[in-house]
């Protein structure tokens, strides 16, 4: 009988980590938005010298939560304290199981009085839907799933419009479609703004230091809001960017948007995994890359492993705090960029060439994924596994293959690690994956957001090695 | 005032060439389909060792003509014969300038009597409605113009479906789908076939000596018909072809798409280019690569250039006749696969981590055109312009970077020409150009298509040089 639930599905397979390194989902792509307006080099390039456009409409899941306890259920499962969040602040919202393993992460925007909308992957979102039906709250949810990966043609409709305009012009961009100043508040907290004739929502938002926003609004505006932003924004070098470029910006920014949800074990999440269908992100993601486990947990990653450390708050009750205190921060990996070696992804780039032998895994421009969640093994210069390099892909800013990754907290800035590219045994059966070799990649450990202070520093002793 | 047809265009502009080159189009995309169903490399393979469905379905304008002078139609506008022109048959109809330069190319399907449905890039079709609107034909005709490069979510509709399926397993596959054998009709022929409980056309295929079909039916059925394929193909191991993969097929294959349409000069074709609108294909498509002439009937290509030689047939009265029967078919230049020397294509392909210098031109894998129409120029040792490289990118089952190009009839297969990669001057203002830099790549003269005989022959030789 076909699986009607995750849990039925664990049952009936031998190896959760084979399921999920096998999956047939295809790859995780940004949907709906064209691939390139321009080029994604000319887009990426658009983010650091003058202004783009991010269109982030249509690549996640969005949650409304009303209600008398709507707070109450978003404190319930955060790490983050919600004291200090009144209406109009937003904050970056971790979940995590009662092991203190994070499930997700996402932006959590305080719209209105027991107002609260949550943007990000369908993990968080599905463990906010669980805890709302099954937890007693006296809430309602709203729910708008992303859009389909491959729509074919077939109308795409959402709720809202969301975009971003961030770059070192976007202030110049904001007040001319403004028709005023419009005051710099301060990170994370909302205001509003005019596009045109039509009042919007915004996010005090920014890049590499120069201030953007995101706004959003009711999806029947997104062309009128879309075009009235390019038409505006072209006179100061705004480009909208396309779907290759767009998930590579996190390349630069730091954040690591694809840890596995670590729910598939444990008997406290049994009843969710029964609650979980056999067609739900955690039914049917794919895990990709080097590092292989039997044991999934192995692939879990409490909130420091992730850069989030911070925002963990003893301040109140939340699922996974007790697991969480037993926890010393400080022998925790640490989240940073690994910049890759150019001799070595050059093999890689070029090996598609070598008709003697079967090429390396296909390093795609500007973001070389293969899976929904990406776990490459990260080496010292014994051979040790000292991290996990997650998010992988080339920046034409830094003309520098990047990953963002989570290493031994003994290991300094500028460390030569080795970065495991590919699977072993030619590949698993997803979709994605060619058959090819594995190799090594010799990365220099740099900040995370990687910095031009990093790039200064460290390319004089690009091969110097790590060692203890 | 802003121009309402192309001819008003060319009066405000100094230089077609330049207007061209920068055409604010952006890519020349193969729209609406998926770019990647598993993933570019295997779709590749698939299609050398398996089996593959091509979704045509998009990309091309389709027009159906019908009444009395539909057969006229065609018979005055293409170099071919339509004697020995059943019901039932197809043909590559091309037509030509009267100057004798070709306008462009596609498929003419003989439907039924005085039916006939040409499909295509718009050049052709273009030509065919200004001749059946301004020629006092007996015609009716049907536009149905290709899908929208970016839909971004807004539905898509066309008035039919087009597959193909290929492949050594393609009969197998087409067998079980029809649920009996089929009769491989000849190559060009049309039949019909079931898939499911559903009849429909067929027009008889192949690819590399494997038996093939293309079929067609009303977009309504789009999903029944290709669901039905999938699954049934699958135990023969194909896969779905998307829009990254599938252009690159005819760099195997050896077809040219994207001539520009010879029609910017010359004086019979003035109320041409007044009826031509300011938003049409040829007002707005764009120019790429390194061959910049002054003059832009310098991009003009007769049928010798393009290897239609064979096609041209003075049994009848076409336009450009005339001019054709003053060229000597062996002084004009042939068409070519170059094979791109790995180490020269590496140089560019690891150019984007050069952190001291531009890089080269992206070169996008697979398909590395950028532009509507893609113009390199070909030089021999001594550097005299002896081609246009016209289609670019690379095959997984060659493992090579290839280009098709035309080239003078001295010189032999497996003589060693050099690529001028990337444009001069840090290149045009087109959105698919990033500031880079020229470079040069060898590369031999080989057969198009692109054979096995060619790639073993010449292996050894790769690098001896022509000398005349």
């Amino acid at each position: 009988m076909p699986a009607r639930s995750l849990e039925e599905l664990l049952q009936q397979t031998d190896s959760t980590v084979a399921m999920l390194r096998n999956s047939q989902l295809g790859a995780y792509v940004y949907p709906v938005v064209a691939p390139e307006f321009s080029n994604w080099r000319t887009e990426q390039l658009a983010w650091q010298q003058t202004a783009v456009l991010y269109d982030q409409t249509h690549h996640m899941d969005s949650l409304v939560v009303t209600g008398p306890d709507a707070r109450k259920l978003f404190s319930d499962t955060a790490i983050n304290s919600l004291e200090n969040f009144p209406v109009n602040k937003a904050k970056q919202y971790v979940p995590t199981t009662p092991a203190g393993h994070v499930i997700g992460d996402g932006i959590l925007f305080h719209h209105g009085d027991d107002e609260y909308v949550y943007v990000g992957r369908s993990p968080a979102v599905n463990w906010l839907l669980f805890h709302a039906e099954t937890g007693g709250y006296n809430v309602h949810v709203e729910l708008d799933r992303r859009s389909p990966s491959r729509p074919m043609g077939r109308p795409v409709t959402r709720k809202f419009w969301r975009f971003q305009i961030q770059g070192p012009n976007a202030w110049a961009i904001i007040e001319k479609l403004n028709g005023k100043p419009l005051e710099k508040l301060k990170f994370f907290t909302m205001g509003t703004m005019n596009v045109g004739a039509r009042e919007v929502r915004t996010l005090r938002h920014g890049m590499a230091g120069a201030p953007g926003v995101e706004i959003w609004g009711p999806y029947e505006s997104y062309d009128d809001v879309r075009d009235e932003i390019i038409e505006q924004g072209a006179e100061f070098g705004l480009l909208p960017v396309g779907a290759r470029a767009y998930p590579s910006n996190t390349l630069e920014s730091g954040w690591i948007p694809s840890p596995l949800p670590a729910i598939y074990t444990g008997d406290e999440l049994l009843s969710y995994r029964q609650w979980l269908g056999a067609d739900s992100y955690e039914a049917t993601n794919a895990v990709a890359g080097s590092f292989v486990s039997d044991n999934i947990a192995d692939y879990y990653l409490n909130p420091w492993e992730l850069g989030y450390g911070a925002f963990v708050k003893f301040d109140h009750d939340f699922i996974g705090r007790d697991a969480l205190e037993q926890i010393d921060p400080a022998a925790q990996r640490r989240k940073v960029t690994l910049a890759w070696n150019a001799d070595d992804l050059g093999r890689i780039l070029t090996s598609v060439l070598d008709t003697g032998r079967l090429p390396y895994k296909y390093f795609d421009l500007p973001l070389a994924n293969y899976g929904s969640s990406n776990y490459d093994t990260v080496l010292d210069g014994d051979g040790n596994v000292v991290g996990l390099s997650m998010f992988t892909g080339y920046s034409a800013n830094e003309r520098r293959g990047l990953s963002l990754a989570t290493i031994d907290p003994s290991i300094p800035d500028g460390a030569e690690l080795t970065v495991v590219w590919g699977e072993p045994d030619g590949g698993t059966g997803k979709p994605t994956v060619e058959k090819h070799r594995q190799t090594t990649v010799r990365a220099v450990v740099s900040p995370a957001p990687y910095s031009a202070v990093a790039r200064e520093h460290y390319r004089s002793g690009w091969r110097t090695g790590y060692k203890d």
